[in-house]
């Protein structure tokens, strides 16, 4: 049976930093598929990233640039509907790629199945790939454990503050980086890290080194060059890097990231290349440890909700400029 | 008793790339220190190493530049001629920074004891601290094993030649980086690399691209960053990276070794700063290792020697202009 499915797209290609101005509403008829395989979902929350804006404009990982009108890349949490595959039924919860949309047919091998028992919205962020990222940065590259002092940035964000709740959870210290008060108070009053430098202080690298002590064990990397820098000259010797996202040279104009070589070989440092597709056959180690921190209040995020598919562009608008408090989401009407 | 020693000083204070006209020969009153501790040494060679320029220019390790007049940075082996301590006697053998001299008093627990079975100049060479280096980033931080395929640079020199030949006797494969065609034979003939890029030739990339088939797994970097871009490139997914000598940058009046961070995270490369000294309470651990290749013809290395302490300024211009093949040492006439 033929229906019609409501989706967001782009407008007009997009060369810089996406706007809400970029996106459009379109109606399409959604025709079933053929054959086997295949799932109706219809989403309930669509999770935005900062990757997205790179991904958009053909920056990350080498992929194309998003073309007007086709689907957007972005994951959801969705219900099925309707499977034409045994391993599924009606009422089952998945987080798969459906595009910006309020229903669509997608392929069951695609679609990675979650569990109905934690609220549907964190299987975007600290159960999902974000969180993933943070786990797999801390425990697999880091290795961190008790005693461990992390300075981390983006801090507020779901990469960021689930790896600072990681390294507390296990032991260790969290020192987060963020913009702005409001942020830097998330970041220790709900996500209980140690202390937040706030990046937009003309002190700031002052108010961090003193949260440091007589230095960090571990920096993690989100944004790019500039608090690269400032990471590595907060290490201890034989400190560790994760570098995990560059999310400044994803969408503003600026030339390529670049780190100076002397620091690293004056702090011994070793620093890992963090990319989360080498973890996706991992997620149950990141969910089997999370679920119950998530069940006793050891792990949450602060979302950024709009409400409805028409708020789509605004909020990846928000994310973009960095207004978002926390997990970037888009609920949608049912 | 006092005595005369002859030593090389510098002439004039050096801010740019050291030339022979920088030194100059003086005659001094030998005086014997007062009290207990003291080794009298008669050095029968001088080692002279990329980091030298670097250190008497005050560019390395944030030391100060060295003074006109004053003893000169640099490791000679040497025999003990008297001794003020009961755990050396006369004639025994050692490794100690006495400067640039024919005679000097040292104190003890300065000088290194080293085995008087093996030719002297390897212990400043391939069993010295060029080899420790080369044995500390391919053991301790690359974790080198059989399979490995290694890229080194400045692979005709003792760390970036020693470090190949690790690799190989530990069952993997060596390619080697070295500028001109005298250089990469002595790199493939004498120390049996698989190959040897020359960069100073405009293919020297696609000749490593040849060589290195589908990828490196590990990069060890003697250079800066120009060639270390390279290096990575030419990685495998999960390659390590030896971060150990900037030697490029040492002695010529360029920027900051800047290398980009994206390739590193594409790459999920890891990166490891090695600094040797970190490494000398494990000196025992290399000798055993080395001394049964070195007596197998297993670990070899080619030697640069000037002839007479005056020598010296001619041998360390010809390592900065990497004139040199293989280890630079000056041997002290007696």
């Amino acid at each position: 049976m033929t229906g019609t499915a409501r989706e967001i797209v782009l407008a007009r290609p997009v060369v810089s930093l996406p706007i809400a101005a970029d996106f459009t509403l379109v109606d399409r008829l959604l025709t079933p598929p053929e054959g086997e395989g295949w799932l109706k979902v219809r989403p309930l929350f669509l999770s935005l990233d900062p990757y997205i804006g790179a991904r958009i404009r053909g920056r990350h990982m080498g992929e194309r640039p998003a073309v007007p009108g086709e689907s957007l890349p972005g994951f959801c949490v969705a219900e099925v509907e309707e499977s034409r595959v045994p391993a599924f039924v009606a009422g089952d919860r998945v987080v798969v790629e459906a595009g910006w949309t309020d229903v669509a047919w997608v392929r069951s091998e695609d679609a990675r199945s979650v569990s109905t028992d934690i609220a549907p919205s964190l299987h975007l962020s600290v159960l999902g790939m974000p969180g993933l990222t943070a786990w797999a940065g801390m425990t697999q590259l880091a290795k961190t454990g008790a005693g461990d002092v992390l300075t981390v940035n983006a801090a507020a964000g779901t990469v960021g503050g689930v790896a600072g709740q990681i390294a507390k959870n296990l032991g260790g210290h969290a020192i987060g980086i963020a913009g702005g008060p409001g942020k830097c108070a998330l970041v220790v009053d709900r996500y209980g890290f140690d202390a937040c430098a706030d990046y937009r202080r003309d002190d700031w690298e002052r108010q961090l080194a003193s949260a440091v002590g007589d230095g960090s064990t571990i920096h993690f990397e989100n944004v790019g060059a500039g608090q690269l820098a400032v990471g590595i000259r907060m290490l201890k010797l034989y400190g560790r890097v994760v570098l995990c996202g560059l999310a400044d040279h994803y969408h503003a104009d600026v030339g390529p990231a670049l780190t100076a070589i002397g620091p690293i070989v004056g702090k011994r440092a070793q620093v890992f290349g963090l990319v989360v597709y080498d973890f996706y056959s991992r997620w149950a180690e990141w969910t089997a440890l999370a679920e119950p921190w998530v069940k006793a209040g050891r792990l949450t995020i602060a979302e950024d909700i709009g409400e409805g598919l028409e708020a789509a562009p605004r909020q990846i608008e928000r994310l973009m400029r960095g207004e978002n408090v926390g997990k970037t989401l888009v609920r949608i009407e049912r």
